[in-house]
């Protein structure tokens, strides 16, 4: 992907913002696991994911992590540049989920283009909508969702990221994207596997009654 | 107030914008308790807050109620513009907690304002950010704080607004603000009053020992 592929209003752009954009985008890496923004005061830039897939995820000062969103070919990530945006204190961290590619654009560089582009900054207040909607969104899960049925969702939105019923992920890591304790998830797996749902292995969880989960989700 | 009182970079706005903005606000009035926006199906426009208090809050399918933020003189509420806002699906209600007096600027208006102008876009998005930063803060609390310290921090967060240490809310409104069941707060509120920190009456709580409540917060 090149970098006018992640902005729709490119060619309004005025040919000073172009250049800048362009040349400052540095092409990165990150394997599987690996940490990419640590924290408001991480002054990463604005990643474009060119492939792969990133989690931003809040921490709570025990350790504990929930899943605030993730970001897949083609999206931007703003928050890892909040350093360059007046007004958001938000203390995200954004992790590799998978092997992914993307590009950094530095924090000066973006506020500078932004400030003097409309359609950027309506662009950017777009994508900020998108988030800050995703987010409410699991604020109403959180605030009026019991675990169960936020589990049987996150199984089933798992199953279709990666395109499998099998899923290799340990109770764990299903704690910290939901934001609650290992013990809670072991629980409500044992139940779906007696309810005939899911099947459990050693860091799998199998999805053997889809219907059924979704029912359980709705 | 004047609406250019709500604009820092009203200067920077072009002559056309400035116009169609100052010519669209109406100025309204809204009596305590009256509910001003009514969720994302609802098209209200900017609120430009000159006197009283709106308070944001969610609301479940069960009628339960959150305060997601407050806005106090000076203040624009964007959520309640949000037709206007590519991206944004948000269900919020506005609610006027005191009598309040604002301006509304028609959606229509303010999309166009803000799609020519980069000052304007930019200090929407700043608007944006503010909001979004409350609300994960917000989101922080309810996942990794007790309701004991959500609540004394609530107390002490009224007493600063009303300017007051003897508050009129019934249990039935902070249980709407924090987001849970009036029998918890009930209970609770039993509890810091059986430890010297509150005094209970019919539909007030006082606050008599501060210090106590702001350790309990922390």
């Amino acid at each position: 992907m090149e970098i006018k592929d992640f902005f729709p209003m490119w060619d309004e752009l005025g040919e000073r913002e172009r250049k800048e954009l362009s040349s400052a985008a540095a092409r990165r890496s990150a394997p599987a696991g690996a940490l990419i923004h640590g924290g408001g005061s991480d002054c990463t830039g604005l990643l474009l994911v060119e492939s792969g897939r990133l989690r931003a995820y809040m921490l709570s000062g025990e350790g504990r992590e929930i899943t605030i969103y993730r970001l897949f070919e083609g999206d931007i990530c703003l928050l890892s540049a909040s350093c360059a945006i007046s007004g958001l204190q938000i203390e995200v961290m954004v992790q590799a989920e998978a092997d992914s590619e993307f590009l950094v654009i530095p924090a000066e560089v973006y506020r500078r283009a932004v400030a003097s582009s409309a359609p950027l900054a309506n662009y950017m207040n777009e994508i900020m909508a998108n988030r800050f909607s995703e987010v409410m969104w699991l604020m109403e899960q959180v605030m009026w969702k019991s675990m169960d049925r936020r589990l049987a969702a996150f199984l089933l939105e798992e199953a279709a990221v990666e395109g499998s019923d099998e899923l290799k992920l340990t109770h764990e890591r299903i704690a910290a994207h939901l934001g609650t304790a290992r013990e809670v998830v072991t629980r409500l797996l044992r139940y779906f596997q007696s309810e005939g749902m899911v099947r459990l292995g050693r860091g799998s969880v199998d999805i053997s009654d889809r219907k059924a989960l979704a029912r359980l989700a709705e």
